[in-house]
């Protein structure tokens, strides 16, 4: 099948921000995004909710109808169809408007879609588009490095959860009924060792007491492994890209990150 | 405009530290600023203020004329007075004794005066100015250099406060009066996810603890994050000063940030 | 005494991963752990308790009799019977059986057979194996490495504790029934300095407020050292594994972490 | 004046823990702090104290007696005495005797003995002295180099601490009776910024909230800068400790802080 005219214009408008138009288009859409997300939250409040319910409802469903109309564009125009539907986007898109259109089946599933926030990720790139790729490109690619680290990590942490929070069903369960079961200890759990502590759930025995502390300064100290994983990451990532940072007219490479001219033939850098 | 002797003579005195006089007068800044600011602290407790009200009044009254005359010096002695004005010191200025006018014509205002205490940023250089102002330099520029990676991170973190605060809202509004709104239930969201925890707001279902459970665990690994990007940032600066570190004798570069001597000719490093 | 053919058969298949058969094994035992957890936490919820009592009495007792033929089959094939025994894997095999028996004498002590949550650290190597094996081992030597920092951070805490403790108890003892004794002031310094603030104990008098405020500037301060020596650690070993890196083919050191293959002879690298 | 040969033997003994009976001493100086301390925490316990206050309050006076007997030898045998008098642990050693007789004018005072725990930090390196004092001295170095970064970091916190304060006074103040005056706000955005959250003072206005949210979000934001601070020191303190250890056979610099041999001449390195 070979790609019109049309599609091919669309395409530049729709998903690149390179020229006038697209430029316009993506920011349009951003005011949109933001527009949209404010009407539903303002609509979850009472107070406004009488006073403009349909205001919000009409609202609601002209910014839905547009974002499908996109939707179906985007499918349209796009360069390779499937791939873009079962993309990352491709479903956020989508996302983003269903639960519109569930909600006349189940009221109140509108507020889900709140989820239309994730598309802003998208069209971020609209502003200093290549700085911002760049870190973000940065950020993720120091989160991927150390993904099986974190992974360890997190399942360290269930793993704790599940035995700290049976033992103190075990300790607390006979004489404090916020302990009454293992998930409701669990929560207790995670709600102390990430050091939320609400306050909703405490132990009130002195043994009770004695774990709860000693789980405490436990998450005290392992809050400090996830923050060297990445650190230590990006601080290897961030001296690597220091090293590959090349002069393009002598190709000397290792350039500080903050050097605007190549030190050995004077040329600016890009 | 030729600047008289007297602008040039105050100029010294105001804005710089050198002179003995022109650090008795930051000296003497410093005090009356942490002075009002006590005055103002101690003022709002009822049980003084009914005791003292009118002392309280006359000395803050005195110190916000005294600070009047320092502005109107500062911007007829200040070598551009426009950038003076519009800088952020000149704001800060301003708006130190601001408050207090404006508590003529709406009562409690002058509270809003404590803002002054920004004005010791300025006059803290007084202290081994030179060190500080390095240091704070170092902090200034590791925070900037970072500022498209934090800018990220935040916006991030808002978009997950909009999307978990609604799914919330969603699945504990109908039986937990404190999901109400979404609003309130971002609220809650950022509580929770900066591990704040006030336990006002407390999700009482079963799913709902399940979905705080899994925001206290993405909270407490994304602190990661800023924390990374601040570390690796201050530790390519340093090893950057290290590196640029310069011997006025011979010119050799990247002495130890410990080294007292140049390790070359021996010369003290300055 | 000689090993016979059946025991090496079984170590096969049982300590390693490397055959289809001891593959499927650790599978089975992975879902066995997990299925056996799901039903601890399960039964201590009174709603399913009720209902299905008798069901995951059963079930509980099965699994614990296939880990008990499983623990009897791992003495009899291991290499080294007293090393098995007393390593750490070993004693965590028998604590995963251990509950369910003392169960009998002491009912409601099968609710610590979670303990076999930790027998996962074992199976999971049957995922990606060698990667996930350097990653943990990577984590491990950080702390492992950093050991005497933290211990050193851990006393200095607890003496900080034992400290604010009795001065907190002597300050808001008189007048705050929270602080009744010292081991529970003790616990609200644990509760604060590690910024969980649960809020069930908190300070009343002006003084103690000040104090709280204090611990948690300085709880707020002191979080950064165990998160700079773990951080320090991963850096340093993370770029001593880089510098250690060999190419195979002509044993050129110090290839980047990211690099497949060596800069010299462009052979791949393992 | 002349040392007699008992003021040496003393002092060997008493200062040092290089010999038999000084490490001896030591030992048994750790188990008398431990055991005094736990003296003194349950006696504040309501149901031991009525049990048994008689055998307590003989246990802390042979205790203290010993101390000062202690204390009285430390001054004898020290080598400048007026030095050790005024050191930091001449002042530890008379702090955790001082108490228990200021107890006889003021009751509830031997609580406070309870600073006798900073005793440790002396009496800690008979345990593998030289390696913990080697981790101790690198912690208070990599804490000492920033000392300037941390003190301008405090400051910015307080001064935030300040402003937000009386913001929050402003705001809630009229119809929270928890925010009735500044200390008291200061103390809610001290529970606030560094993630306490007890719960006792929250804000219930909207705008209060939204405030309270900001200040959330910015303290979980600049616990990042002292991690980073305290990090990279540690970092830069390890990489030049590493690029400084010494092969005393062949003078050779720069060894892997694991390597066990020079690299250039093989000799083991210390």
């Amino acid at each position: 099948m070979t790609r019109t005219k049309l599609q091919d214009r669309m395409y530049e408008v729709i998903f690149k921000a390179e020229t006038p138009v697209g430029k316009a288009f993506d920011v349009f859409l951003i005011l949109l995004i933001l527009f949209s997300l404010t009407v539903i939250v303002l609509e979850s409040v009472d107070e406004y909710h009488v006073k403009y319910a349909n205001l919000f409802h009409s609202i609601e469903w002209v910014i839905t109808i547009l974002f499908s109309f996109e939707y179906i564009a985007r499918i349209y125009s796009s360069k390779g169809r499937k791939a873009y539907v079962f993309s990352f986007y491709g479903i956020i898109d989508l996302l983003a408007i269903l639960p519109t259109f569930l909600s006349i089946l189940f009221p109140g599933f509108h507020y889900l879609a709140t989820v239309r926030g994730l598309r802003l990720l998208r069209v971020f790139r609209v502003f200093k588009m290549n700085r911002y790729l760049r870190e973000s490109h940065f950020l993720m690619q120091a989160m991927y490095a150390s993904r099986l680290k974190i992974s360890l990590f997190l399942s360290s942490v269930i793993t704790i959860v599940v035995i700290i929070g049976s033992l103190m069903y075990f300790i607390e369960g006979p004489v404090n009924e916020n302990f009454s079961n293992i998930p409701q200890a669990m929560y207790w759990a995670i709600v102390t060792l990430t050091t939320v502590g609400y306050g909703d759930i405490v132990p009130i025995t002195a043994i009770g007491k004695f774990f709860a502390g000693m789980l405490m300064i436990l998450g005290y100290a392992i809050i400090a492994v996830p923050t060297g994983i990445v650190t230590a990451e990006m601080t290897s990532l961030s001296a690597n890209m220091q090293l590959r940072r090349k002069c393009d007219a002598c190709g000397l490479l290792g350039h500080d990150s903050d050097a605007a001219y190549c030190k050995q033939c004077g040329s600016p850098l890009s």
